[in-house]
């Protein structure tokens, strides 16, 4: 009982540490050296330095709001001249991180719920009313059947739907874009973020913006870095784009704010890094289905109350707002994690070395006899014999 | 002097390596030899194969747009024989990510500005004026009260509302829903991802997909799986729901595009897998406000320039695209971060069987006393005598 | 031959372990213990505890709906009394992860596409035809100028301008907010949540919460903290906003729910946590373009046919949904993975004992003619002789 006490009471005060053989010898000395200096440069170099190893982290909390000037004029033969503003060519209205700007449409005025023959390229035609299906409604047609086959042009029959008649018109989006002017256009993009876990605000339009200057100022690398303001050709030309050519059949583009900071360092080195590209696909040699188009309607009621509406198949851009950043901030705890795993690499260090030493040296036999010592449990002499 | 000069010149070329003490024994090496594969069989298994240790990994950048298509017809007493297209059933008619299909709806025609009695449900019948309050606004009511009481039917008296009249029919949705034609519809979603990181781009359009296979092709997992156009019955369905029951009172639907590619591969190894739930809650026992449904209105000038509008509670499917995906690339740092910490795992090889060997062996004594050598500080001699 | 198999042989059933030196001493034990301790109290405390480090995370999926309730009254010169519901003030009626709220407008009654002369702010006085320039455009001006000049006032003489006339009044947003009504409004927050890798399901409305007690019950840090409607000033007031202030010019609300779940535990402890606080930056002293507004219009034909709209500049409050969360669930590899660096750092322990042994302690000679054996490669006597 006594004892084991004891035996308790002394192995508390034991402390194992590994017995070391120690080589002094030019070769396997520097070669011992270059490895740690290697490995503390990557732990320097890469973990410190380039990773910032020594930084708490935290990613980036964002609101982006939008807002649209600019006017432009068109001048069809269904609409005559017409002035575009923002209330007209903004789809929706307002948007979470993104914004829509019409530039090219296809219109079609006045269209009623009635009976008009199908369209050509749907490919309903018929010669009488046998080829028709009362109630029929096909993905690719416009209506549903009401079972007539009736006259669309002099020589042309299709079958007749309910539909909102007259029906769209098929065809391509005019070349040059209706809303070509949009290139003009310019966007106020205001974006507010937040480091929560540092308790870090900031605003993209920057302590030394003033409303005077806001009131003229348009992005530009060189000249106006710091202003929020944005001309729509501009950010597409920057993607690599042509903007009249993207306006006839729309598009997506991005527009990412990234907000990389270092907090360790004044808080005025923060400031927003804005880059712009086109996101949806148009390779020339897989273009199915190119650019962005939908359909939206304004309804009206002509006096002896029926319903009309106006059908536009709008073509435009939209703008995805994208906000990056990551924020890094001096902490212990991550240093410590990293300076442990560096030492803990160092250790690895020894066993390069050895492998080296114990197969490539020389005198690599007078280093084993003094590493290794053996207990040798089941004789195997009899194997070791010639 | 020159002797401080010395020792640090010996210390420089000193390379310390711990002194090893080999055991040659059946059982301990079997052992030894078991625990090695183990750990290496994970680092192979895991860390590689699995977890792909040996890549560096970039998180996916996606813009979607959709493209929904289809028309419905309705037959009710208030509106008569109606057709719905995407301009009439898509609500806004662009979003970012998201799109939303009317599938049921409940329709209040001709409200305008003006009196009416409070509805039955409110809770606002009164016997006189006295029951009622002069610009009591509750949310529970339709209407800012007038303070008069009048009749709302033959028997029942509510307090007067100054609100939009005639007030909104309260009622249930109707079962089968009004566009239970929407399960026909189908839609296009269009995908365009980027891995920034290793520059790489591709959509989900795929190159042997061509304009007049994405005419008629409709998503199936067996036939079409490359088709990008998906019909709304079937991404239900996949979901495990009836289309027609979750179209009486609407619901979301999750769109998911998982993009998960090895860049180590060609790069037509990396397609888009789609997969479809449903994203609110549906539990019978907790069906608390169940489904989807918002308000919105067409507003009307009349001819004498008074404003009316259609007041439309709409129940609907939105269907939410969220897009996934991760990709890797062989890269030289995290394999060697990976190896490292592989070896630093085999270093615990040895504490492991350190313990077992010291403990359960019968030879252990032996083992211990070629492995440890000891420096006695203080005399324990007293206690150790018996 | 048969030697090389043999040694092999014997190579398998080595087993190599550290020949170790132990120091029996009051003071290096009790070091040794404390910095054991220390490093296993780390492990323990930061590693298992409060970084859990014995569970396997996975982020969460979410799905949000909103449906706003309340009536505002307005009564203005232009407009009369005028009642505002859901349909009026909520724009545009759905949208994903998000709601916007009016309370506050700057409205123009019946523009029609004609000629006017343009607003004096914007600059574009003139003392006759010459100083205006036909079809310039100018993203001052409000349209297109016809090249004429002509009177504004009695005094004051601007071009004229092809634009939708009248032009809007340019004034500041009314004071107080037309629609401060809106401070009572409640909105029904659903918001149904999944972590895939566990295969969990819940949502914000909890078992315990019944359709009786949703129809009266509005959210409460105190008194009813389970209830998901929200009375819109709370949250305004939660994130230390005036309503009636921030309603003025608008702005930006973030509402934050959490579900950080320790899946270890029953699933009802894992409910959500719900944060509100303003994200549009308002900080005094840079105040430039505040709150946040946009455009937007109605439109009528009038009875010849002729198009009008009504345009509002539009102030309110945009609510964004944001759902966090991580859960965590037992799972066995990252428990290994973290014993497992936990073991690598208790390594380090020694290198720390040591290092202070072998250079503080009295004894240390005794240690480290202990502890090193040299091989001397190279002599260096000569620089050893005194």
């Amino acid at each position: 009982m006594q004892g084991c006490c004891a035996s308790l009471w002394k192995c508390y005060f034991e402390y194992s540490t590994p017995r070391i053989l120690v080589i002094r010898s030019l070769k396997v000395g520097t070669l011992n050296r270059i490895t740690q200096a290697l490995v503390i440069a990557y732990i320097i170099g890469y973990v410190c330095v380039l990773k910032k190893g020594y930084q708490d982290t935290d990613s980036v909390l964002s609101s982006v709001t939008t807002k649209v000037k600019g006017i432009a004029l068109t001048n069809t033969s269904d609409l005559g001249l017409r002035i575009w503003d923002v209330a007209d060519y903004v789809i929706p209205p307002q948007e979470e991180n993104s914004f829509f700007v019409l530039t090219n449409l296809i219109i079609t005025l006045n269209q009623t719920q009635s009976r008009c023959p199908e369209s050509n390229s749907s490919g309903f035609t018929c010669a009488s009313d046998r080829d028709c299906t009362v109630g029929l409604r096909d993905t690719r047609g416009n209506g549903v059947q009401t079972g007539k086959c009736v006259n669309l042009s002099a020589h042309v029959k299709t079958c007749e739907v309910w539909a909102w008649c007259p029906l769209e018109i098929e065809s391509e989006p005019p070349i040059p874009p209706m809303l070509g002017d949009a290139e003009n256009f310019t966007v106020l993009i205001k974006n507010s973020i937040r480091y929560p876990k540092f308790n870090f605000n900031k605003r993209n339009i920057l302590p030394q913006v003033n409303t005077s200057y806001l009131k003229h100022c348009v992005f530009s690398r060189i000249t106006d870095p710091d202003c929020p303001i944005f001309r729509l050709k501009d950010m597409v030309t920057e993607a690599n784009e042509d903007f009249q050519t993207m306006a006839v059949h729309g598009g997506v583009m991005g527009v990412q704010i990234s907000w990389d900071c270092d907090l360790d360092m004044p808080s005025s080195w923060c400031v927003p890094k804005y880059s712009f590209r086109r996101l949806d696909n148009k390779d020339p040699e897989n273009n199915v289905a190119p650019g962005y188009n939908f359909r939206f309607a304004k309804y009206y009621k002509n006096s002896d109350g029926q319903e009309t509406r106006t059908l536009m198949k709008g073509y435009g851009i939209r703008f995805d707002v994208m906000v990056f950043g990551q924020a890094g901030k001096f902490n212990i705890v991550p240093t410590l994690v990293n300076v442990g795993a560096g030492l803990a690499l160092l250790g690895l260090v020894t066993v390069v070395c050895d492998w080296i030493v114990l197969t490539c040296m020389t005198k690599k036999n007078i280093y084993m006899e003094e590493k290794y010592s053996y207990v040798d449990d089941f004789q195997l002499l009899s194997t070791e014999a010639p």
